[in-house]
């Protein structure tokens, strides 16, 4: 069957209205699909509150045992339930779900070398219960994935979550047709990053490294990019990068292998 | 098939030694079954953390808006996906759900008169989809329920663990034999209140008007009790009211008609 994989990124979330035509887009969509969404700055501020220090190695976060709660309550219980319950009320059968609920994303805790963490979690498109998400998706509920996940032992694990949406188009990929769809605030990727409407509407490997070389493509999109041609190269048909706002219709950039 | 539903009250959650015990027992315990839990005190002390106060009404909770968030956070999000990825690692199967996952448990937001409560749902057993539980059962699930509901119109609303709990309960008995388990820290119904060996083993309605006229079944004991006659007169086969630690064993009062 034909499968949506589509991630929206923390900007998408801080802003409700934003939040909500994105929803109400996505639940008009036809097709089987899945959501997978990031926290916001959510997280930052209710550990803020709580005078919790947010720590940051390289633009990462660090998860210690506070931190985790705070990730935990904010991405599994408020973010995760409200977007499930708006779905619900927009007619689409959603259900919220974490790595640890059946099991569907057992992760492995990343080692402290060279930098520890703390409690953040690894995958592999091995760590995905493929059967039971095909399962979920043939029995009609689309599954809206938080970045919380565990590892074998029962402990929670903060995760990225554009790695758990391309480790789900990835674990998917054999037996099905699947999109990997990234929403962000940007309408594509940018050939000239001061210009919102130049977008690249498709980019191959060959291609991508000319405007990595030309300095087009380069800090946190490398990573994205890489990424994405990863997916690829794993079986995932198509990956798109492209606006939450533009989810109805076919703008953004389309990567592609060839 | 044969299915217990279990309720763990806030005094438990609150213990970690005693929650682990709990699910060790709950995860080795044979043949279908649903975990239902409150919140205990986490909620309460996060809110002060918060400065937001904790407003009660005849010793319920009302739940404004910030509250709700408050224990979105904490139950759906905290305390649902650390009893997942526990039983998880204990081999049992769990997937944490709120009322609002899979529509699974649609409610109704309460009349603010004559006293408003805020954002607290009720329901009645149609607000459950018995058939969709019951394919997760079959599948090899455990659903592990926490509190939170939303209604039609994708609104998260408070419930009352208990409630909840009859309410599966109640729905599932046409087509199979339901045991509804309410466990919480003392061993039973107590004839003497103050001798905590003094557990009554069954109770049928004819010397439940006794007891409550004598005084034994006062204060908050008379709703519970009342509740569980009320789940045997809807099709529910057995209540019984027991100590967490004891969910192995047959101690614990004994709720009949007969």
């Amino acid at each position: 069957m034909e499968i949506s994989v589509i991630k929206i990124g923390g900007n998408v979330i801080d802003h409700e209205a934003s939040l909500n035509t994105f929803l109400e887009k996505f639940a008009a969509r036809e097709g089987k699909k899945i959501l997978v969404h990031g926290g916001g700055k959510l997280a930052t501020r209710l550990s803020a509150r709580l005078d919790i220090p947010t720590k940051m190695i390289d633009g990462r976060r660090v998860t210690d045992e506070q931190t985790i709660e705070v990730v935990t309550m904010v991405y599994a219980g408020l973010v995760n339930k409200k977007i499930t319950a708006r779905l619900q009320s927009l007619g689409c059968n959603a259900i919220g779900l974490s790595g640890a609920d059946a099991g569907l994303i057992r992760a492995v805790k990343r080692s402290p070398e060279p930098v520890d963490f703390g409690l953040v979690g690894d995958l592999s498109p091995s760590s995905i219960d493929a059967p039971r998400l095909l399962d979920f998706l043939d029995s009609g509920l689309t599954p809206v994935f938080c970045s919380i996940t565990a590892n074998q032992q029962g402990v929670l694990l903060n995760c990225n979550a554009d790695v758990i949406a391309r480790s789900l188009a990835v674990a998917l990929s054999p037996t099905n047709t699947v999109k990997l769809i990234y929403c962000f605030e940007k309408k594509g990727l940018l050939a000239n990053v001061d210009d919102d409407n130049s977008v690249i509407p498709k980019i191959s490997r060959a291609n991508c490294e000319q405007l990595k070389n030309a300095g087009v493509i380069s800090g946190g999109m490398i990573p994205k990019i890489d990424s994405a041609f990863d997916a690829i190269a794993a079986g995932v048909s198509e990956v798109i990068i492209k606006s939450a706002s533009d989810l109805d219709n076919s703008e953004g950039t389309v990567v592609s292998d060839f």
